[in-house]
């Protein structure tokens, strides 16, 4: 079983992305997570580029990564210049990682037209990039940008790019089909050129120009590449990278070369929705292996051929990437999906006959108001616990109000503005109505800190409930600032999670509505627990 | 210059994406712009399986196609029947159409496990069924399901399917990869084997739950398949079906292979983006040659080097395929995106030297605190506009005030509750100080209003101006409802449409200054064209 290393750079060329922002926190958070996936190197940005990418990897120096290696990624020392006093490598030097990857041209063409330099300068600038890192001790990789455009104008100064970087010391060249629109044949051919010239190990990096970045990463993997570059879902500029959460089961379950454990492989899925949740992007639910409909089959031929034998419909069992079969639903088996969720939740009260039928209408009109239970489950057991009419709610809310200002300063102090956000509540917990106040940063904060202010002087052990997530999403974006507003909010009292919604058209109501979702959910466990 | 045929399923393989609905109306305006694209055959739907497909072909018999044919499609004869008395191809026979293509089990697996019925009962279906439609003057197109899967298990009675449908005269042999899971070089080896086997033309239709089906179809035209069949954006049940949209100008352009003509493939855009938006689904930004993405760039070093050779980061000129490039300005831009953002803007006063880098300071502060311009161009035109010492603004908010309430009705109407948003808005105008108040559904919403009545006085055009997209997206979720919000408002005057972006803590805020924007964005629009 031949072994391919993994080298994830979701955090540079991924975030490249259109609508991905990730901060310094997020990038963090998405390098723990694929070290669990066993990916070997984490290219962590471009320190000489921003300041933000500085800040992380001074931060990821407390990471405990088990597996990966973080690297960091420049480019080669400008032209006509020194690389000892080049700010780019300098910054490279300084990111305390033992990696680090540059970039430099490899297409004739590129060096004429964009560097605007000589061939010869262009070669320096490889040599002494690469000499100038080894001399401190770094491992090196080294991006050969515009490789497979280069290597079809003009094979011979391609090849003597890899030759120079491999004689400067290069631990691995990493071929870039950078435009994305080389063909499987193409990728194949240059490769093994590259290989007959060098015994330095070589990469892949290819973008999905073509909708061929998978199919061309693999068939560089067929010609000898040994270091897969990716991104996972395949973020990545214009059409993106090519995309690891493929490449990485295609590799292990249809080639049987060796990247990742069986274990690290079953994580695929919760780590591809993690990032996707990180950079707030929809999930695309397509994705191959990863997306929820990957395994999904809708009713007739194909579900009675699954129900006969799981295969028939699925090329791989779903389990090995964390990922399951759905059969999708139709309105008409509504009841029995309220049935097997509520016994799923081990619920106590599991609805019967006609009070079922109660909670499915109820389900389906709060649905069709932009509820979404899917991933509110807290709020769904809500819903179950509240259709028994002995039911007890451990507070109400009887009013609130809430007031956000802006005003100038005086003119002395001119364009300095202050925004004031305030929430009144008045709630009910038993027969007593208690009436509070409280700030916040922005109105539903204020609403939040008001609401547990008043809570608290009943049931102090709330002091431990967090809101670790507030998303807010617009459904039926078409109608402006009228629109339906839905907020998911997960909560932790540091040791369980749970999450509820609220929907309205107005995003004070949604949000009051999952945050009082979300306290009440976790006093009736509590009480439970008792 | 070999020729593929082109055979379009969007219709019925692709109507099974998740999410997807089509009305009868919607099938025949995507057949109709399916014409005009140039696909040889278009897959209309099923007759024997559902009664809108049988409408379907009824009315798109009054359909001008001038260049595709319609194809319905079906399966064979049931097991144990006689193809005769066998509704599903009575159905095909009636469906008024000159071709039609029926799907048949050429996995030894299949036939045993799931149809539960003998190999060679499973050769009689084929064959009389095929048989059945020929005596009735129809080409018969047949697609050999799961026969990459049942070749791998068992070539001998994969391949033995095919010769009988040869035998009992059809026209083309379409080859399923229907679980999607097959690798290339599998494609290839199967392909070449059916080659050798028959004189018959060959067909591939793939999926893609591997990220290959685009690949898999070209390797298998690589080996001499002659009809490539496939959806718009890929569309398709689990994981999608081989994509047209890459697959034609990956054939045409990289490929050299007949498919489409130049005119025919500049509307490929217009043709992806018609579908999706027929099929209410959000056009997927990074689809390869037809997302609004797949031009753009938003590294500085990639703008640097399009601004001196535009070949030097895009693989094919976007006017061949009907798209066109996008230069993004972000927080990893250079000077040099700005300025050719200013540029492409047309801006009178496009910043030079300091005032550019001052400028490019201040986006990436603003961005550092959540704004992003990528999506914003109009704020963005703001930003550069008030970079200008000279630049007076149409109007200037003084104060706000924002007030949300809920109160419980009396008693005697318990449960019933009532939302009440106001605002309170003071506007500047010249020298003027407008003070006034509106309601509004939601906060945001009563803003918007208050705001407008405050300018319709001094700017009564203002009134075709409309907000048609508003979306909020949290930024570092993790801190709760403190997080960082950002405003994205997108707005119409019935002619153009334009958008702007804010960001606060304070969703008011960060929704004021988007709606403020637009407004004042406008408005010098007005200005200007005077």
């Amino acid at each position: 079983m031949p072994s391919v290393q993994l080298y994830d750079t979701t955090l540079r060329d991924g975030a490249q992305k259109e609508g991905i922002s990730l901060s310094v926190v997020d990038k963090l958070n998405i390098a723990q997570k694929l070290d669990g996936l066993g990916i070997h190197f984490i290219e962590g940005g471009w320190p000489g580029s921003n300041p933000k990418d500085i800040e992380f990897f001074t931060k990821a120096r407390s990471l405990t990564l088990s597996h990966s290696k973080l690297v960091a990624f420049g480019s080669t020392r400008r032209p006509r210049a020194n690389a000892e006093t080049d700010a780019n490598l300098q910054a490279l030097a300084g990111a305390g990682v033992k990696v680090v990857t540059i970039v430099g041209k490899s297409s004739e063409l590129q060096v004429a037209k964009v560097l605007e330099i000589s061939l010869e300068e262009n070669l320096s600038m490889i040599a002494d990039s690469i000499g100038y890192l080894k001399a401190r001790g770094l491992t090196v990789f080294f991006d050969a940008e515009h490789f497979f455009d280069g290597f079809r104008a003009n094979p011979s100064y391609a090849l003597r790019v890899l030759e120079v970087a491999a004689e400067a010391g290069a631990s691995c060249l990493v071929l870039c089909d950078t435009n994305g629109g080389s063909m499987p044949n193409e990728i194949t051919t240059a490769v093994e050129a590259a290989r007959k010239l060098t015994a330095v190990p070589l990469g892949i990096h290819a973008h999905n120009d073509g909708e061929l970045a998978v199919a061309n990463t693999l068939a560089a993997v067929n010609a000898g590449v040994r270091q897969v570059q990716g991104t996972i879902n395949g973020y990545g500029e214009r059409c993106g990278n090519a995309n690891l959460c493929s490449i990485i089961p295609d590799l292990k379950l249809k080639m049987d070369i060796d990247c990742v454990t069986d274990g690290q492989l079953a994580k695929l899925t919760e780590v591809s929705r993690y990032v996707s949740e990180v950079a707030n992007l929809v999930p695309d639910a397509s994705l191959p292996y990863v997306g929820s409909s990957a395994f999904s089959h809708k009713a007739g031929l194909h579900v009675a051929g699954i129900t006969k034998w799981a295969e028939s419909y699925q090329h791989i069992d779903p389990a090995q990437v964390g990922n399951q079969p759905r059969t999708l639903v139709s309105e008409l088996s509504g009841k029995r999906n309220i049935l097997y969720k509520a016994k799923e939740m081990g619920l106590d009260l599991p609805p019967k006959g006609e009070e079922a039928q109660k909670l499915l209408n109820q389900v389906k009109l709060l649905e069709s108001r932009g509820f979404q239970y899917e991933n509110a489950e807290a709020s769904f057991e809500l819903l179950v616990r509240r259709a028994n009419p002995d039911y007890e709610p451990p507070f109400e809310l009887v009013d609130f109000m809430i007031v956000v200002e802006r005003r100038r300063r005086p003119p002395t102090r001119k364009n300095l503005e202050e925004m004031l956000s305030e929430a009144m509540v008045k709630v009910k917990v038993g027969n007593k109505i208690i009436h509070t106040a409280a700030e916040g940063n922005g109105p539903v904060n204020a609403l939040d800190e008001a609401l547990r202010k008043a809570l608290l002087q009943f049931y102090p052990s709330l002091i431990q409930v967090k809101l670790i997530d507030y998303k807010v999403r617009i459904l039926e974006e078409s109608v402006g600032t009228e629109s339906q507003v839905r907020v998911l909010i997960e909560s932790s009292d540091g040791v369980e999670q749970w999450r509820t919604v609220g929907s309205s058209t107005n995003i004070i109501e949604a949000s009051w509505l999952a945050l009082a979702d979300s306290l009440e959910y976790w006093l009736l466990k509590q009480k439970g627990g008792k």
